[in-house]
């Protein structure tokens, strides 16, 4: 599998302390042709499922034989095991405690036990910069999975939460609120009933499927399709998050025959 | 005219959030060799005359031949126009909004209809990652601008708020507060009278024009030239939007002899 | 001495503004090939000390040869000095107010007092955009250190904290608190005890050394080895700095024998 030369990083390690800067010059110190793109240092601190749905999300977005380097990693210096995978033609480097649930099986996985490729000195707090970081450059660089450490065959697997059909009503959760206050689900449009429908949180019903943000009327939340293919409740110019004060993790309802 | 190989992004996504990452996934997925600068993804939700300002302000700073893709863009997925322009040797990609209404009227304009140059899927919420991005990409590698779609003729401009002369007094307005307080008018140099004059703002009569931040005696605001050529009022290591409770709208009135 | 071709940026501009962006159209209008890489645009406003403490923890991470652009510059505009240096193979480019105090006494320090590197047009409010950061692209593209100026002998040096030994005690401080509320000290491994030991902060002794986060008992706070090689009081999945009340500047005693 070839390379891009692209290398993105996904932390929660915030924007504000210079952590992930810090990985940046170790891979442009080990691959100075790198190109790195920053996904997002802001998931909810150790929170790797939210890191998993992120990547699922953005990694088709990106070339083929990308990098994905991700680190969100409260068990940092402990024994949870670091691990490198490949799905396809995506490349995966970080902690192994499911970070990468989106992406397994995979067809190859390496525990990564060879410390020749990382930085001479490894502090406990930071594999993000001394083990993570010099292994994602010199993959992107070029050199075989393999090389990395021995085959892995059970890596830690998050069972990302999926929707659940129960009779009439399908039942779903947010999985993500963004910047504007829409609340992202994990409700793919295949398994949506014929619109027009409502999907009820918390004690309101919302409608759907409406065609755009702008089709919705002003002071109202409403259905549509997300950018990510699945179902999103949105508010134009407004928050459907403080509107119907709900954020990560409130159960969704699809109700058919509004 | 040729080009940089240089791409902004200007939006309104937020830097926690993965859209602005997906968006140069799909850039560097058409264009390995783009190199990608974020001027800013914290643009007021849904303001494209804030944009607007951000890319007067600036475009300048950056090499001929630069592709500047904005996107504040509440209309995406309705009827509201994609688009891409040329003005002189600067390009622009983004929603038909009046986001380049300060590089407009345009020396060339086309409205972005010939899906072949968009992802294969276009999702009704999200045309920076699915439309503007390959455009963007594509026009940054070379394309002529007119390989994207027909002439347009009359893109949708915004007034942006200019100042006003009223007898002896010339009425501005702040534009933008940065981060450290500063209040950025829409005044620019050749409007201002001799100093020393007083800028009122709120009720508060506010000294100038002042060397440079470090001439202001401490506590006190002032007002100066800032970096963008226009009348700025600041208050030395300490916020002027906060001390004036003064915020993006407030008039200032310029008043001669101070 | 080569250059890597990379230039890094600090400054407490804010990511929200688009100053950083504009820095970074200069630097590729001068040189296109440019690898620029952020390490923080969140420096506390006004605080060149608080960079030199990013500087001294990041600079080892990235290539030889690379140049550092810091601008935390409340004195822009004033007669405060430009100036640029080299320590051993790091470049370095900013205003003269000890943000480099880290790298002083520097291998060779120039004072920028030759405008044909700068900008045309100086603005009295932004050195970083219309000087320093021409001088850092042309600084990475291979121009001699003494081209940009005369030799400054005497560069403002800040006396950054250091811990001192009274007695059994060793009295740290707080430098920095990070995104998960990680307290960072001044105090290095090789001053500290053998462990265990406590380190007292406000009323409370915390105990040390642990392993790694993980090996902390939940909701407790405990002090380990950071990434910086320095102490750092730590409380898992949680915030030590909320849970103690402590921030930037709070003292932190060693205590021998727990």
């Amino acid at each position: 599998v070839s390379r891009s030369g692209v290398i993105t990083l996904t932390t929660d390690f915030g924007a504000a302390d210079p952590y992930a800067g810090m990985m940046k010059g170790v891979i442009l110190s080990i691959f100075p042709a790198a190109r790195i793109v920053d996904l997002s240092h802001e998931i909810p601190a150790h929170d790797p499922a939210a890191a998993a749905w992120v990547l699922l999300d953005s990694v088709p977005f990106f070339p083929p034989g990308t990098v994905h380097l991700a680190v969100v990693d409260p068990g940092v210096g402990s024994k949870r095991r670091p691990l490198a995978l490949r799905n396809g033609d995506r490349f995966f480097v970080g902690p192994d405690n499911g970070i990468f649930s989106a992406f397994l099986p995979a067809d190859e996985t390496v525990e990564l036990n060879r410390p020749q490729f990382f930085l001479p000195k490894i502090s406990a707090c930071f594999h993000g910069r001394d083990l993570f970081a010099p292994v994602a450059a010199r993959l992107a660089a070029g050199s075989a999975l393999a090389d990395f450490g021995s085959p892995l065959a059970d890596p830690v697997r998050l069972r990302l939460p999926q929707p659940v059909q129960e009779g009439d009503t399908l039942r779903g959760e947010v999985i993500r609120v963004d910047r504007f206050g829409n609340l992202i689900t994990n409700i793919p449009e295949r398994l949506l009933p014929p619109s027009p429908f409502a999907a009820r949180i918390g004690g309101t019903d919302v409608p759907g499927l409406f065609p755009c943000y702008a089709a919705i009327p002003a002071g109202t939340c409403a259905a549509l399709l997300g950018s990510s293919g699945r179902l999103e409740i949105a508010r134009p110019q407004g928050s459907a998050a403080a509107a119907l004060a709900a954020a990560a993790g409130a159960t969704v309802a699809i109700l058919k025959r509004i």
